[in-house]
């Protein structure tokens, strides 16, 4: 059942039903501003890009960024407020093939929480100037994290799926 | 204002006012079973531990683990849910000095979600078995996701902060 939306479900997805309530909130804490108004701009993952985008927190939470100036990098993570939730196995349209929600990093998924890490170029009172986001301007913010890399960095890790792929596609 | 709970808020530390209303809503898709039974148990950070943990998801999600076997790492977001909220300034225990919530990965956080890279050792079912968790048995699991070299692993980051440190701690 294709929508015309580009965050719609496809054929070949299945969907099910997602539990009557939610068990926990979030608050925005910030958005982001990127280049990207609609998703079809969007590169297709953040290494693509290094288009500078904009972190803005709200005042509120202003004195938490203490000392992430001396963070080269940062973990951050953002909600994809269009993305449905009630996908558990998706055809990623670049692939093809249907795969689980959870071996993808589709915004399609049950919390739809993105994570990137982005290099962090400055701050300014409440803004961070970062590279590395792939996402819609005026996403909502959720998080922001020094990037360690004695725990956050697997230069080994392998995505078994994503090796195999015959299909030579450019990105994951 | 120290109070009995681990979990509390310390002196030194700065909390504000959390905004009157959450946002949006999040669905706990299952949770994780550690050793650890009481923060004080808890390995300092997921490194020192090479204890095996299982991350259960919800049955209602197993479709969406599909392919998620040839993974061999995942980051994992979970829900730190026994933290507070209204920390804007902490004052880490081992190392005494106050830094800004972003700065560190405290629990204590506008939204206390975590994210750990774990290593995948084998998925049985709805269980998967993992290594690289240092949370409390029972913390509710709110993502499960490929963990991709290309775009997560940054073996060159760092953390000024911690960097320049002069007190010889063993854990950021």
């Amino acid at each position: 059942m294709p929508h015309s939306d580009d965050f719609g479900v496809w054929e070949g997805e299945v969907t099910i039903d997602l539990p009557a309530q939610t068990d926990a909130g979030i608050y925005f804490i910030g958005h982001i501003r990127t280049p990207w108004k609609t998703r079809k701009e969007c590169p297709k993952n953040a290494r693509e890009s290094d288009a500078l985008c904009t972190l803005e927190v709200d005042s509120r939470w202003v004195q938490a960024l203490k000392d992430v100036e001396t963070c080269s990098h940062l973990a951050v993570l953002y909600w994809m407020d269009r993305a449905p939730r009630n996908i558990v196995l998706q055809v990623p349209s670049h692939y093809g093939v249907q795969r689980g929600t959870f071996a993808l990093r589709s915004p399609a998924r049950p919390n739809p929480i993105a994570m990137s890490v982005v290099k962090l170029l400055r701050v300014d009172g409440r803004k961070l100037a970062v590279i590395g986001l792939d996402c819609l301007d005026g996403t909502p913010l959720l998080d922001i994290k020094p990037y360690f890399a004695s725990t956050d960095s697997v230069p080994e890790a392998e995505v078994g799926w994503h090796k195999r792929r015959t299909q030579a596609a450019p990105t994951q």
